[in-house]
């Protein structure tokens, strides 16, 4: 049953409405609808918005249904990714379950479209792959996932990453991933030229993970601009994090951003508090595609999140210093339509036409909905309902 | 009754311990405690921390109680101003009322210990004071409640809250507050001189609302340290904020946090994910005081917060960046005992002889409390239990 009629829904906080759901997408807006044959769920009032759109995550790293990670691992970079990969082995971690597990958690919030991240190294081959692809398979008519093929221990810097990432790409993976050109590989030329032939040859788009900071950062967006340019990736190649974007410098990353405008670069943000990160209005008003994503969480890289993307939407509201309703409902743009489009998908809006993926959510209006992200009342994917009450239908692993 | 036994508690998320309190004051920490004729609680090996403590608020602000307020304010701190005063009016805002819900909401999640700011201004006079100092009595075995008296429309640009100030004092108030000396009160001598002569008048401290970032605040910081150097304040005024401590010139800042260090002026931070702040490691290293609070929230100022301090300690953290479990465990410290070491009280601590204010969490370890924050199963206060599940046991308005 892919039909459903949702009664006394208010569509993003407007007047009374119903939202009627035909063969997964939505076919009509408005007070008192009638259907015959159809399923019927009475939203008594509450809020309607689309499916929230986590941008930005990594399914196979979580350590959610074990016990609390107790963090004591060093300052660096590298030390994390060390770490992880250690506790990988020691903990003998499973990319599917864990997949399935942060999965629908975030369905449970609202989630109906995840970007996310997948390690691929020398130690564990493409095994993570694989299991986040099992996922998607048996998750496909609850949550839409996107995958990228993540280099997370180096790419130059260790020897047969690029060819994992090959077979990668032509196991089905949708994205072909990078990391900090310079700060992670020392070699920025050699990686991203090894990324966008990949790219490429396959086909297919990049999303690059740059937490390089101020000039640093700058230089490898430059970079990553000009190979864009040269082989006509526009609207191919997304950067996540960017905080050199975010650099105080006005005049250098005005110019970054209007770049990004002009070569359609999507930027999806986390929003960390701790960091300097791109200015939600400011990429806006260059009409820059932007998302955003909950991160990896409960992992061996930190303690906080959950997978929410509402949540995720205070968060990103309070970082860019929001605090007006209007501005309120641009944050949830980002986290909802807004963040489908820089994943080029324009579909996921709540119109008609749009793809048949609603949250009820509570609150008297959609500021207040994002404020206090209390337990999603209902989550309706392309027609069926998938979460109650904050918890999901499938039975987690 | 003040006697409580405690049981099967684990204390700061260590090995089990019944925590007897006597008198309001914890009497024994220890394993299976006996004691006679005492109220008993069992904590069902569920982790005990000490009291919150909400060292910046503001709670005659908060429209709690009221339907959402929709917020279309301008972008200046005047335009904030002139509409709460405004709102106020309009709404004929009771801030006895506004202060107990707040207060009871926070004691809901475990606070046990408020400083809050009280508008003073030539419009309202002393009736927010009033309203304020009505909840404080009311709630006296509840939750302590300390009262800066606060200048929020200005000093020197409204003739009049000199005197309403000197008025504030003499009723009750604990402290004299204090505004943007440069920014808001353009007349930064004045400013500082009127809250200091009033302080030295009735011999109470100061805590002063410092958000000029950069060099504008570090030359206010330098105007008050000169004050409390000549008129032998040290260890008597806090500064709120202090976004200018946060500052990336760290020559520069570091002179700031020398001399907070050297005239002992604590530090009160909100942790705005949006702002500069001054770094938990950075001032603890340092020796400075240093404490957190949750400012106003749900009020026209901006829809964020709910007044608990746990999810305070998330965002401190988050902001912090810190990751480590012994880093949550600063954190913690910061909304807890250090905090109120920070408003002058060395009792607030989960040791024998300290307050017998006592959260019991829910959650494996302290740092898994702190990220998930969940419902507080227990709050007791001097020995009182006053919350269960998230809920004050008094009524609220
Ligand atoms: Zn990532
Ligand atoms: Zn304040």
């Amino acid at each position: 049953m892919r039909d459903l009629l949702l009664q006394n829904t208010r569509p993003m906080g407007g007047p009374l409405a119903d939202i009627l759901i035909r063969d997964g997408r939505i076919a009509a807006i408005g007070p008192t609808l009638a259907a015959e044959g159809v399923a019927i769920e009475d939203a008594d009032g509450r809020i309607a918005i689309p499916g929230l759109v986590d941008a930005h995550t990594h399914l196979d790293k979580s350590l959610l249904g074990y016990p609390w990670y107790v963090n004591e691992v060093g300052p660096k970079l590298i030390d994390k990714i060390d770490n992880e990969r250690k506790v990988k082995k020691d903990y003998g971690l499973d990319a599917h379950i864990q997949s399935m597990r942060q999965s629908l958690q975030s369905v449970g919030y609202g989630t109906t479209l995840i970007r996310t991240h997948v390690d691929i190294d020398t130690d564990q081959g493409l095994i993570a792959l694989e299991g986040v692809m099992e996922t998607r398979r048996q998750l496909a008519d609850v949550v839409e996932i996107e995958i990228v093929a993540f280099p997370q221990s180096g790419l130059m810097r260790r020897a047969g990453t690029a060819e994992l990432l090959d077979r990668a790409m032509a196991m089905g993976a949708d994205l072909v991933g990078g990391l900090d050109p310079c700060g992670m590989d020392r070699d920025p030329k050699g990686h991203l030229d090894t990324i966008f032939a990949l790219a490429e040859k396959h086909g297919k788009g990049i999303d690059i993970h740059l937490h390089e900071s101020g000039e640093l950062g700058a230089f490898s967006m430059e970079l990553i601009f000009e190979r864009i340019r040269s082989l006509g990736l526009q609207g191919k190649v997304a950067v996540s994090h960017a905080f050199c974007l975010g650099h105080g410098d006005w005049t250098m990353t005005q110019a970054l951003i209007d770049t990004c405008a002009e070569l359609d670069v999507p930027i999806l943000t986390t929003a960390p508090p701790s960091r300097e990160v791109p200015s939600l209005k400011r990429l806006r008003a260059a009409g820059v595609r932007f998302g955003a994503g909950v991160d990896g969480f409960r992992d061996t890289w930190g303690p906080y999140g959950n997978g929410d993307m509402l949540e995720r939407a205070m968060l990103l509201g309070m970082k860019n210093n929001l605090r007006r309703d209007d501005e309120l409902l641009m944050a949830l743009d980002v986290c909802t339509t807004g963040g489908a489009v820089a994943m080029d998908r324009t579909q996921h809006a709540l119109t008609v036409g749009g793809r048949g993926d609603v949250v009820i959510v509570e609150g008297e209006t959609v500021g207040e909905a994002i404020v206090t992200h209390q337990p999603r009342s209902l989550v309706v994917t392309a027609g069926h309902v998938v979460a109650r009450h904050g918890v999901t239908l499938r039975e987690r692993p």
